[in-house]
């Protein structure tokens, strides 16, 4: 049984762990940390140092705020606990210098995004790109999203360009016709990305490979937020049997 | 039986529309017309004139070429021929001045699109229109295409705008993050059009409608010339009973 | 500005009802009926009778149950309020008798299903059936479904044998290999429907129509109860100049 | 420049072998192999022995039949030339036979598939499967195939199910009502697969993948043999660095 400590577990996401981490069966909620919280049915904390002082757990689970998660962090390694972080906003370089406070084989592991298929969308259309002479994202999200297009078609596209290392010849933005700019999307180096926007979607993206005769398209369809659990869930297991610093779901599932 | 005159047989439209019809249980080829054209199992003729003068036929189909089909098209009717007309640049007034000479109840039928899933794909997007605050049209087409968007994109955007009778709020590209314009498409009487290009693609389109919670889409996907001929068919059976001008195979499906 | 009672403004549905009619300009909640419920901010009632003796309205929603629904039209219809139901369960034999109890032009409208993109759905299903040799229908709902196929997937399947009026020559279920048998489906009047289950799903549904090179695919997607809301409105804004028996929300749409 | 000979070059497979190594870069076609065969541009031959005793070749490509691979193979591989193959019906058995006989570092290798969209669909569905509690296989192909399901969805399923190993809790075929049996398709190792069958398509094949809140779904089209020709390329550039056998074409592509 893996007894996990969920920093931030009065949030929005940090509660969603406390219910995910429940209904699995290998693991359990060893204690909650934040200081908004309410009492719980597991032993509550106001800070990780009350947590380390009072609580036994094996891994730290942290989706707090950019302010506060490194701190936890350094912390919990320092304890040797294993670590998984949702918490956005830490580069790389902090990341390695939280790494470098690990007692014994702790684990960091840091994952921008937990959905496991946006996840594996993203390395499927990496391990995809060198084989196909064009390749072009669509994402559709919600009304309210106010930046097109999202983070992650831009990773996507990215990703794709870097693997690929060949310039499509697909016809661009020169084929687009007088008063019609914009009709081959924007190009997020050398890939075209295109998005759509309405109150009828939540978040979907779909990225599209073709060559002759044939098309490839891997798409991502999420409406909620419990698409993240099975990531973290992943990332509790996964942490133990690894040490040092791992960013990325993908290093846990291909 | 309905005897079929074809114009235009010898060329890539024609020989299918001879194809097509040869296949049906209703109809029969009843003669060509075609200046180039080379002996058949059914009377070839190189002119109107001759075919006028010498065979006997109900309705003519014509697929040539803009110099020639108000030529034909002019003396069938004057002759009381219903004709199928398949030649692309006619303008509203020249049809109404050809379907003005026809002979007793002749129906001159004019469609700038034969293809039923298309037509129906049209004709959906613009009796869906009112009923969602926002439409989006995504268009995928061979890497051959020169030009984008697709003239049928830009036809079903347009009929989208004028059928709704309103704005959508959905954002658009103000919302584009720097150096990604385009992202949103291009805005096509405020419906934005994508358009997607690549070798493994003939001739795609999806439009996309939603509202709260839910989204409608219709797609239609073709990728052989053949896909013409139900269309082609359904005129020449439908223009005995009808008189005048019709323009769209809508006028025959809905 | 419509005023509109509320019959079962307490349950979930007709609360939804409550929300989208005040968010609504052009209308707004004039009383709710329900013995269940609490206090509002706008005068509720125990019974219809007490409703029909001390508030003004001018439509009735009536989502409620399927014992007490007859009753509440029946009343409401009796004093010339229109009525909006959408509570399930009234054959037309009764509807027809509660319409019969109409006073003036008081209109009685009943729908089935008021998500406004699986109604264009079926429509167009209606409409595209005759001019596709084939057509199937592919329904993907969450794991907690228990019956398969759905029920809109078996009317849609009928409307369209009833629309096409002839038998498709696909392969069929004799195409199964052995030991792979369901593979084609379930045939409803003659058209195949496929159920997809998975916790991935709300409630999908996509209606696939072929001929020579090429298919019209029309799909709807709906992860929200919201997405009755907009078929709600419109019944409400329609019903004031209608009088009658109507049933379904296409006749509000086409 | 690689040299390649190509057997079978009058068969319909062979001569897109010819077009599309003539079309490339970095390798041109030696020599040609077809007791059938008419002249071409390059030396042809009758049989593998007249090609040994008379050309210069580095890979030998065999879209031949049967009955005729495995001399051809044999032979090949004992004078030293790397094979790429895509002759079907040679079992594992005899492919390590002939594998067996090869000189120096000649490279056999045999792929079931040559279309790099399917390959990479199937490896993609097996690295997803074990990580979504629900999998289903859809393929939709051309009204002509005479048997359901396709080849390429019974294996898909098969692999889901071993990369898995675990049992979806789908609701299964228990959940079919009366009347309805096959609605949830036919279950190849607990995989359900569904086959849409259609004049309208070629051959498409999607694999869905949902856990909560999300779906992750790779699908391909391809409507025209020229689909085959860049795995054809990638074999015939990638044996010359590998040696013994290799069995698909994901072995060059992961």
């Amino acid at each position: 049984m893996i007894r996990v400590g969920v920093a931030g577990y009065a949030g929005r996401m940090g509660s969603a762990v406390v219910d995910a981490v429940t209904a699995a069966d290998d693991m359990q909620v060893a204690c909650g940390i934040d200081p908004f919280g309410s009492e719980q049915v597991f032993p509550t904390f106001k800070s990780i140092d009350e947590a380390l002082a009072n609580a036994e757990f094996d891994v730290l689970v942290d989706f707090t705020q950019p302010d506060v998660v490194a701190g936890n962090v350094e912390k919990a390694l320092s304890a040797g606990k294993d670590c998984v972080v949702g918490t956005t906003g830490l580069s790389n370089d902090v990341l390695e210098g939280l790494a470098g406070k690990a007692a014994g084989d702790a684990c960091l592991f840091y994952a921008p995004n937990f959905t496991t298929g946006a996840v594996l969308m993203m390395q499927f259309a990496k391990a995809a790109a060198p084989f196909f002479p064009e390749a072009e994202v669509i994402e559709f999200h919600h009304a309210r999203k106010k930046d097109a297009p999202s983070g992650t078609a831009v990773r996507t596209a990215q990703m794709i360009a870097q693997s690929r290392g060949f310039e499509s010849e697909a016809p661009g933005k020169e084929t687009e016709i007088e008063g019609c700019e914009g009709a081959r999307g924007t190009l997020v180096d050398g890939v075209p990305v295109h998005s759509v926007r309405s109150m009828g979607f939540v978040a979907t993206q779909e990225v599209i490979f073709g060559s002759m005769g044939q098309t490839l398209t891997i798409k991502h369809d999420s409406w909620d937020r419990t698409s993240y659990m099975p990531g973290v869930l992943l990332g509790i297991r996964s942490v133990k049997e690894r040490s040092g610093l791992i960013v990325g779901l993908e290093q846990f599932m291909l």
